[in-house]
């Protein structure tokens, strides 16, 4: 099999380049399915599926019946111009794949050509599910689910490519593997007047900035010191002149946790601050949260399964056990449907210049990660469906 | 009648100097209400009385019927050492007349004798209301009014020797002369518990520090720029230790105003506040608001007599038409009973190192301002009795 | 002159309405201008310039020698759609006269008719100013005293004619008549970063928010309580999204106040607490704070002359004497020069419908005030230059 | 060896009720290190000295060359008033064993017991640390360090019987075993003053109340949210009246901290954001912080160990690898001299109705706790000194 990799590693890499130059936005990654699904086709021996417009899943389904294991690639790219000097540096004016999702696919296509060739020694299935939408709450894995992507599914698996990470590790996280990840939009209605006559005004910049500061006593004392919890203001948008005193204060902002319970005790606080504050001063509110992407839960049976699958494939230094990481990926919505484990492979190469963090315009990965991840998948497979 | 306020005026210097020698705190003024009623009575024609255990009235009945007019000076000292060097410095420890009431009381004696001489030729009656404990809540002219010592007056009148204005100027305010003075406790009721469980407490701390915070905005925003409204939170007591969160906080403050109608706004504003606070952190409150001295409304009628009297008297340039005083006096009470008008007496000078401020232990008045005082008295009682 | 002055009442009502009908914005009061120009020049004996490009200047010289007196109106007119439903409603849309100027040059030009009949007569000379762009500082008037529309003149004066001061009454504020009117803006420049990492940013909204809840210590703790002064932050804009902390923060206000000196504390004050809570929070900030029209301060001598004339021509029941305006007024560049006073001339009628604030779509004047007005011109101008 | 064990537990029991029946305070246990002293020496076969006035150490000695290990037990009690209802109730008003401490000193005496009688097997020394003054910082560990009990230590153990973890549990933590716990005091210099006149004074309240509320941002924002910190003032202490603003304000608190750098860290923030607070409004301060006992480092190798002889004694069941301990301990002072590992025993039962947190009045142990924990210590020190 080893031979078997190496062979496809290289177009592995090919493959990682033309999805880098030919990058598409979330909902509109209409070639890159395309790519995808052609490929898996000529695989010859999957059932290939779009189960959204600009999904794929490729089915590979095994001589015996066994376990049904699905690995998920997330392939769609940001608004951001690229400002790296790479041969295949994106084509498509202010969009770039500045988060690893271009490896991503490629590693999945890679683990899914490897893999076609064991179909007659396989019991069970293997799953190739390309994700569409990652980076757009309520993101694309929401509506895959929806369309029936997860059914018969044991087990569910992805990767993560992090530039921030160094190249050779791989990261695990128990339990949770990353956050919560919800927003929310504050309106406070005061009452508008000219400046040199507050008192037939309700002032709602000051009653938007006592709110402000209140709000910092959620994490400092209202939540365990134990928990990871952040609440930012992140907008405050009010009054347009230097002497009129506006109606409304529109703050936003976001929250981060790790635990279920914390995520729901977070707006009833934020709720009570600004409600308490804004009676306080006699003006009104709207606030909506919104709940973004669900933390991902690492199962703890598959998480084992996966920390020694690592350390049998690349050694046990190799083998990182971290804290969840604080972004937040919709990876959780599969992890939600069966047992799953997220992992993070290290990309980072100081002495390569790898160095700038996602969502940066000079954002790369060293490719030699690729590899690793496509050993990873195909140890993963083997360890579950090649008995 | 100048040879009579003349000889009159060295007696009024020896009774303020014995009375600032002897000084006697609230309601405990036994010895200088028996020395003011035993001179009272020596003056052979008053209808003495005492109308409450420390306080004395007098009575001058004139030959002919007219205008009952009301004189008042309030007797008591404060709870202060003095640091004066004077022969007749306070010889009661940590008692000192640092208010000028020693001269009030004195110069009403003063005026009490000049008067006395025209009984056969004075048309109404001149009162003379010695007031004991002006300087302690709810005050002593409350009790002296309730005793009925202003049933059938027609006006009053009170003076304020103050050591902050120029000797040789009396300052008159149009309609409120002083503020309303009241106090507020405020007790918040948090959660104790370990300093380092902050979550399982509810901090009255930092609660009580965003009220403190946010009662400023009473006074910033919602209060009409004109208006002069002082709103202070001078106490804030919570916790023992550096290691344990405490049960609650204990405010306390006053607050001054000039209207009442603004009087009345600002326990209701103060409350909005502390309860949006309180409940944004889930604490509860107590909040006590208890009403001072009222504002002294100097009367239209009587203040335009009285301007025209200190002009007639001293000059038009020894009459200053001033804003009210932030002080607040409880004349208040008797001038809510029938017309009345109240004025400060300078008695600064600084060229004698008169500078002190009330209620300092180097307190002192110019004693010039006694004879200025004794004169207004008497030609405010010439104007209204013998016409 | 009574009969005079009743002819030209119906002319300066025709004028405000030629005038309300063709409003023209600040600094381009063309028409305006050219129309005040040529009904000066039909008046046939007087000088008349344009010190500015759309001012007007004329003066009337008398046949004696004695004091230069000035008038000034302000002509120009709002960015406001009129509402109201007239018959010479505004026909330039978007703009209106919605402050008086219309009223305030019309009544002017009368005073100019009435005057002229009287050259012969006339000990000195009297000046009518009609100024070019009130409403947008730094202000016309800086511009005609630099073009040197001041030089010789002994005495100046204004009025304003007031939506909110009842119909029938002149307001004289002694001493300081109008506030001093500033604007500041603020910028705190933190450090941007990712909501959920807020430790790797500095941010900029807590700090603002703190910014503006400690600038209302101004007020409610550092200015005398007897002193009036506003500071209202009335702009607060910060960040673009809901999970990227922003750089900076930038905020707006104004500052309103009645005496040079508290004038000049306040910035000092204001930048003491920017400062202190940035370094606070490791920030760093740019404070600009923009000077705007004076105060106007009534000379002593000129408004106990206007105070006498108005209770001989008007009656003393017409004259209230009133606080300041909290409104700013660029007359304090004329009243600078010279001894001036500056009168406030009621407008407001409810039985009429006419009680919209200034600077509202459906704001109106009484016209009745426009005799009024005249009435007090050339009473007052009869009282220098008619001896 | 089990006989042995089961003939000293019914010993223990007996002994730490003694030392429950006679608690003495920090730095007076004068009977307690007597009763430990006399008991060691009764061994026969033991080095015992008294480093300090009330501490004790014990070396046994092996016959043949090894580790030494020290194992250490804490002894003084608590100033509280026992309301528990025990035949071995505490003799002394106002002082008990409410932290567990009585058992620490009878465990400890019992593994000494047990081991003198294995002198000739023994490779190596087992040392018996009694430590005075565990609950009064800066603690009794840091004079016994300077007194030399350290010296040629290889390993140091130590357990706290704890009753808020369940009986049958031992925890370990790895890495960071407790807080750092650190005090401070905050002195706010404004400047006192009339009520009525706060601005010609610095009023200390408002200040302080924005230093309070400005310090929940270190917290909120300026720590990374992975870390663990707790900041909380515990003491705000201004003013004694209603009318008079005071000269000062005095805050306490406390800093838990679970990193060395952060430790650092917190008080660098803390005077920032004091100096800034006090120089934003005129005042100034004076800051104390404390260094309290440090954070407990559970060395790598030692806590290896301990997980193994735990799994090995017990059951892999009984072991629990937890967060470290919100409270902190001065162990730490002999774990920073040698590498060591601190456990938690757990005793809570709760139906036994033992469920009373630490430093309460009814804190009791589950007494079964007392055999875990000599279990405990003798099969560590078997494991390193037996072999």
């Amino acid at each position: 099999m080893d031979k078997l990799i190496e062979s496809v590693e290289k177009e592995v890499i090919g493959w990682r380049r033309h999805f880098h130059q030919n990058p598409e936005l979330s909902f509109e990654e209409t070639e890159t399915s395309q790519f995808i699904y052609d490929t898996l086709l000529s695989l010859g021996n999957m059932t290939v599926s779009r189960p959204t417009k600009t999904s794929v899943v490729a089915r590979l389904i095994g001589a015996k019946p066994g376990k049904v294991i699905a690995f998920r690639a997330d392939i769609d790219a940001l608004p951001i111009q690229e400002e790296n000097d790479l041969s295949y540096k994106s084509k498509n004016d202010g969009v770039m794949h500045a988060c690893g999702h271009d490896g991503h696919a490629a590693v999945l296509l890679g683990a899914a050509k490897i893999m076609s060739h064991f179909k007659e020694e396989m019991s069970g299935e293997v799953r190739f599910i390309f994700q569409h939408a990652e980076e757009i709450p309520p993101g694309g894995a929401y509506e895959m689910v929806k369309a029936g992507v997860m059914e018969g599914v044991d087990e569910v698996y992805a990767i993560h490519i992090m530039a921030l990470a160094p190249i050779g590790k791989i990261d695990v996280a128990s339990g949770i593997a990353s956050s919560g990840n919800d927003a929310f939009k504050i309106k406070i209605q005061g009452k508008g007047g000219h400046s040199s006559m507050p008192n037939e005004a309700i002032d709602p910049i000051v009653i938007g900035s006592e709110i402000v500061s209140n709000l910092q006593h959620i994490v400092s004392r209202q939540i365990n010191p134990y928990e990871r919890v952040v609440v930012s203001v992140t907008k405050f948008h009010a009054g347009d002149t230097y002497n009129i005193i506006p109606d409304i204060v529109e703050l936003e902002g976001s929250v981060r946790t790790f635990k279920p319970e914390i995520r729901k005790e977070i707006p009833v606080l934020m709720e009570r601050i600004i409600k308490g504050i804004c009676e306080a001063h006699g003006a009104t509110y709207k606030f909506d949260y919104n709940y973004g992407y669900d933390m991902i839960k690492n199962n703890e049976d598959v998480t084992k399964f996966v920390e020694e699958t690592i350390i049998n494939t690349f050694g046990a230094d190799k083998l990182r056990i971290t804290e969840p990481m604080m972004a937040s990926e919709d990876f959780s919505a599969f992890a939600n449907e069966a047992p799953g484990c997220f992992v993070i492979v290290g990309a980072k190469n100081e002495e390569k210049g790898i160095i700038y963090p996602h969502h940066h315009p000079r954002f790369n990965i060293d490719e030699n990660s690729l590899n690793i991840a496509l050993e990873y998948f195909v140890s993963i497979a083997s360890g579950r469906v090649l008995l």
